[in-house]
């Protein structure tokens, strides 16, 4: 069974305006992560644009990545408006050698806790992938609750969920009413980096993490420290981070990574419209920010 | 130029669960209206499901509505995550013979105003349908400001609005506000049928409705009474509804317009998963209210 604890790096899936998948520019991206030994890559996450690409285009994007990855697991997000489409996703990405599939409940319609419990029964059984729940109401706008992790995490393939750490003060919380009705070895992880040093140490056991997907060192002596129990330093390493943290709750966690893997030279992408890469000011911001650190 | 005042159908896509349209029920559906001589049809909707629908399967719809539509305009609902794929739904449209366009700010990554105003110029300018703005907070999670309306009202080919009547006490203002910074000539319209009548009164010029789509001939009566000044005729029909606006309400538009065309034998639809059909005592709760009323 895969193993999603630790540090998941969300790179973006470097591509032009019009949803066409750089390959070479992905393993340029992915090299570093891979070399970093981050504990698993979140291929085509949220911040890798996921539901703006075609189903050839995602292929293309799961094949490349596998074919580098070696012993780093790649968790792919197989999301999908349609049920039937999100079956044909988590297929591909299992028949490329996925280790994992990232589901979220992708609506337009908003959807009710048993049409989701539908269609995520539906991927997994007709798939055969394991299946990583993705809670993430700020791009879905459906929130699990969780009663509804706890249904789910009873069918056979469902191994983990990916929690937006909305808040600090509430993770201790999240996570014990999580863990009371998961199953033993259920991960239960957090996304929203800036709150997730917090996730960590309140008990969190995988960090999805945007800024893994272009910093992982930095990601990593956290998560490290973090699970060695030094909070101290976890939390000094952090502080690091706080202009980062601000740069992604101003400008976007998506159109920041764009920024960063543009401004490090390690592609020329440009997120598919309608989104636009973030103004030149905004750019130069971002710039100046890194700059002023040492990160790298 | 195509005029979209007055009373706008707006009636599901008859499919299988897996997204295959059936155009011999569509056409069974939409014969009342026209014959009923709805001031035009709002064709794929978000009542008609249309971001779950195929490209191909979309177009099929829109020849199979354009053929028999006569003289009444077939609004067509051309929103897309992606501004190239809105670009050939828009062209798709045009060419199968649709007077207009309905275009949603679709998002998953939440929108700025600047992305959904480009989004909106391309697809305008790529296709040369005319459009009318769709703003669907509730299942798009992206509001059109006044002054983003006002902006989009000055680009050539986008002529209308179609805005959410939340609140029945701001229509005014509402209306105000936006006649105010729109064309002479840019139509106003809402939707949320339970405060469409108040929307009327209040100077609204069209009701862009769901029950239209399986009982046009009341809502017909309510804008006849409206345009002719007799708010209390209009307040006495739209009472008698109040039965009806309480389902929709509760069970959410989408679902009871299923129900509703099933139940009268039209058609054997089912939503495209992962959407269900109502529970079996919902769309039993459905029956009881149309027996107890007499709207045919």
């Amino acid at each position: 069974m895969v193993n999603l604890n630790g540090l998941s790096a969300f790179p973006i899936t470097p591509s032009n305006r019009d949803g066409e998948v750089d390959a070479g520019a992905l393993r340029a991206l992915l090299e570093p992560l891979i070399a970093a030994k981050v504990d698993s890559i979140g291929l085509l996450g949220s911040t890798g644009s996921y539901p703006y690409f075609s189903r050839d285009e995602r292929r293309r994007a799961v094949q490349a990545a596998v074919a580098m990855a070696g012993k780093t697991p790649i968790l792919v997000g197989v999301g999908a408006l349609r049920t039937d489409d999100a079956v044909r996703l988590a297929q591909d990405a299992r028949d490329a050698g996925a280790a994992a599939g990232l589901l979220a409940a992708v609506s337009y319609t908003p959807l009710t806790d048993d049409e989701v419990f539908e269609h995520f029964q539906t991927v997994v059984r007709e798939s055969g992938l394991p299946i990583c729940i993705y809670d993430n109401p700020g791009t879905t706008h459906f929130r699990f609750t969780p009663a509804l992790v706890g249904r789910l995490s009873q069918l056979d393939g469902i191994i983990a969920v990916k929690s937006p750490a909305l808040d600090a003060s509430t993770l201790a919380g999240h996570i014990a009413e999580l863990r009371a009705i998961v199953p033993s070895g259920f991960s239960l992880g957090y996304s929203a980096d800036w709150n997730c040093t917090e996730a960590l140490l309140a008990g969190g056991e995988t960090w999805y993490s945007v800024l893994a997907g272009v910093f992982p060192r930095i990601c990593f002596e956290i998560v490290r420290a973090a699970a060695s129990g030094d909070a101290a330093r976890a939390r000094q390493l952090d502080a690091r981070l706080e202009p980062v943290w601000h740069l992604l709750k101003t400008f976007s966690s998506l159109r920041v990574a764009y920024a960063i893997a543009n401004l490090k030279g390690i592609c020329a992408a440009e997120p598919p419209r309608p989104i636009l890469p973030l103004p030149p000011d905004a750019q130069k911001k971002v710039g100046e920010v890194l700059a002023a650190m040492d990160i790298g």
